[in-house]
């Protein structure tokens, strides 16, 4: 059922859906997408596992219970609040109920296609449905694999002559965060307090972020971990992820500013990141592999994999103030610059023995290109305050304000077609008393 | 059950146990403790919740079963892998059990003291059980609250003169850790490999840590989380602690000293962190309260409380050379130098609105009191390995060798009794090649 030709079938630009919506070229769920994401809907408030397509999500608890599935392990992966059950099946199976959505969901099979009460039952709209935290994330990590992000911040914050540190281009630099404040986007998000340290004060003050920041991440999802002690090598890195979402690391830079000296980034951080509800697996982007950038010097030899590990996912930022009709674009890049890949992460995270397990989220790291617009976070956008963005509608910004609505998009351009992940959103609401 | 007179009964240093084992004054688990764990033993795998008490422990399954235990709740709270699910219930079902077990106990009730069959349901020999991790763990956080530790540090790295950095004193440091590789008490722990900088060459090699050590230190275990956005105020945060347990947070110095800038360690302690199997609550630890070190400069407001938060925990840290048949001592402090409180800790890590759940694990930090001999890591006691420790047996040490067995002891000493933690172990196997 999962031969490499089924697999084939479901990445052919050509096939089409009868859901005409996800023929739309600018619809993030074309039939070559179906992420897996976890909703419930007004007529069923139960948590359960669904595929996106078009403007519509199949219910797969209601496919397989219409005999359409056929999962070859425990039947009941999919009657669940989180997708890990399903993802800890392996592989294969995440292949195969993807083909065997496809097939279903292709405009020439017409099981469901003529059958309005089928369609009626394994079907619900995404207007009508609330999405989930689609795993159970047992760590959080994120990484720092961005050079040009890197750069930046070395630059303005140590020295502009030598702003990477000596270790950036030997390590894919990363640290844990804080697994329990990572919510699904449409959370608002409130601006955290702090010690705040400022210029004309000799001790801190508590109050209020001043600096509160976005940064513009991707996330994998790991779909089969490792044991203690038994890293995973790079070249068989990429076969234990199970997808990609967006992630937004929100940050409040003055926090962090004062705090992360010498171990690392806190409260500026635990406080909330926000992540996309759909996850795009690791087969829909395939078609959108491309070579990452030259590594000099070469890294060393557990950091080594041949061929191509990057992937072309459009991405950008809008803010929309509060009230606003319309929303700014402030920053578009591409997942393609990143310095280090995906595998040279997990292959890094894991080589002292450190085990990881199925849901663990890796953050990419701020995704900053090599122009001034391509920035992923508003401190570089901005330098740091000293350089105001123009919105289209509500003034200017140096960093985000209350009510601001933050939006990541990010989406693989295919001929016809879009992979996309959906919107990772989040508002900004005051800070507490 | 639960009144005030029942516990302070509990803490009476006069109530004896009919278990003669329990009334040795140098055995860790008195009546007066009553620590919760999880255990399995050779005629019954299940792991399930018991309670230490002198060489044997108390099942509680089977004390349940018996209809010895009242527990106002769902009844399957015991029969479990972990305590989540028991410690979930809340600080007046803690007391309750504690109470029921400490009454069940005592020399002077006939229940179990009195009835061999019953006893040989309940109890089970320490030297028969095996113990496993007692707490499924959501999240693990390190605090860095020793000054004498940071100080050390700060002397050694960075400048002597200002060895504490400007923040030390005004934030309860703290990063997030690798709570996959938290391991219990007796697991092997592998030497890391990575990525270490030798003075002589300019890149890095990749390579087994040179410099393995130990932080002896304790965490907390949260009995009740806050939510997203709501944060802990400090005088209340001790009730959302359930109790506490060693742990040994292995580092490898070589590791760290590369990669921790700018965001913190990683590999260098991702690889395990030991924690003691059993739980010793905050009512157990009560008798031993006592005052902080001094702060200065007075923290601010969000980090203030009034009275006592310390706690007169002896420690000691003992290595065993391979095949050695005697250990050496090679630390022996106090929990009570530490210039940050637990309090002061859940108040600042959740005062960005980042929320905690019950099993989330806290580190204390590095405990170094203010001797050459009372630092918490070999780091500090060899001065980075420039003044070799000379063990009673097996040669001398400036970091760990393959095959040394790392033990970490703590006790409250009671006039008569101990409240005590058990053994925090490790052996350390060969890197992997």
């Amino acid at each position: 059922m999962s031969a490499l030709s089924d697999l084939q079938a479901t990445l052919d630009p050509s096939r089409k859906s009868w859901i005409e919506s996800a023929n739309d070229s600018t619809n993030d769920f074309s039939i070559q997408n179906l992420p897996f994401g976890i909703f419930s809907d007004r007529h069923n408030d139960a948590r359960r596992v669904g595929v996106a397509i078009g403007d519509q999500i199949v219910d797969l608890v209601a496919l397989q219970a219409a005999g359409l599935l056929n999962v070859a392990a425990k039947t009941d992966v999919f009657a669940r609040d989180t997708l890990n059950d399903f993802i800890a099946l392996g592989r294969d199976a995440w292949r195969s109920v993807r083909i065997q959505v496809s097939e279903l969901l292709a405009r020439d099979t017409a099981t469901l296609r003529d059958d309005a009460a089928l369609r009626a039952r394994t079907l619900v709209r995404q207007a009508e449905a609330q999405l989930h935290l689609p795993v159970q994330i047992p760590g959080y990590t994120d990484f720092y694999s961005s050079k040009e992000h890197a750069t930046n911040v070395g630059a303005m914050f140590r020295d502009p002559k030598n702003a990477l540190l000596p270790n950036w281009l030997e390590i894919p630099i990363g640290y844990n965060g804080r697994a329990s404040s990572v919510v699904v986007s449409g959370t608002p998000v409130r601006r955290p307090n702090g010690q705040l340290k400022l210029p004309d004060q000799e001790r801190p003050v508590f109050g209020a972020c001043r600096k509160l920041d976005i940064e513009l991440e991707t996330g994998f999802v790991i779909g089969a971990g490792n044991a203690l002690g038994e890293p995973i090598a790079c070249e068989h890195a990429e076969a234990h992820i199970f997808g990609m979402v967006l992630l937004n690391d929100w940050s409040a830079r003055d926090i962090q500013q004062w705090e992360y000296v010498p171990l690392g980034p806190f409260n500026s951080k635990g406080f909330a990141t926000t992540i996309s509800p759909w996850i795009v697996t690791l087969d829909a982007l395939e078609p959108f592999r491309v070579a990452q950038p030259v590594q000099e010097p070469q890294p060393l030899a557990y950091l080594r994999h041949d061929g191509a590990h990057a992937f072309d996912i459009r991405l950008e930022v809008t803010l929309r103030p509060h009230q606003a009709k319309q929303a700014s674009t402030i920053s578009r890049t591409n997942f393609k610059h990143m310095y280090w890949t995906m595998a040279q992460q997990l292959a890094h995270h894991t080589v002292s023995g450190c085990n990881t397990r199925v849901g663990d989220l890796m953050g990419s790291g701020t995704i900053s290109g090599p122009t001034d617009d391509s920035c992923g976070s508003l401190l570089e956008l901005t330098w740091n305050g000293k350089k105001p963005l123009e919105l289209s509608e509500g003034g200017t910004r140096t960093f985000i304000e209350d009510g601001d609505e933050l939006t990541l998009a990010g989406w693989c351009q295919g001929d016809g077609y879009r992979v996309g992940f959906g919107a990772c959103v989040g508002e900004i609401l005051p800070a507490q008393r």
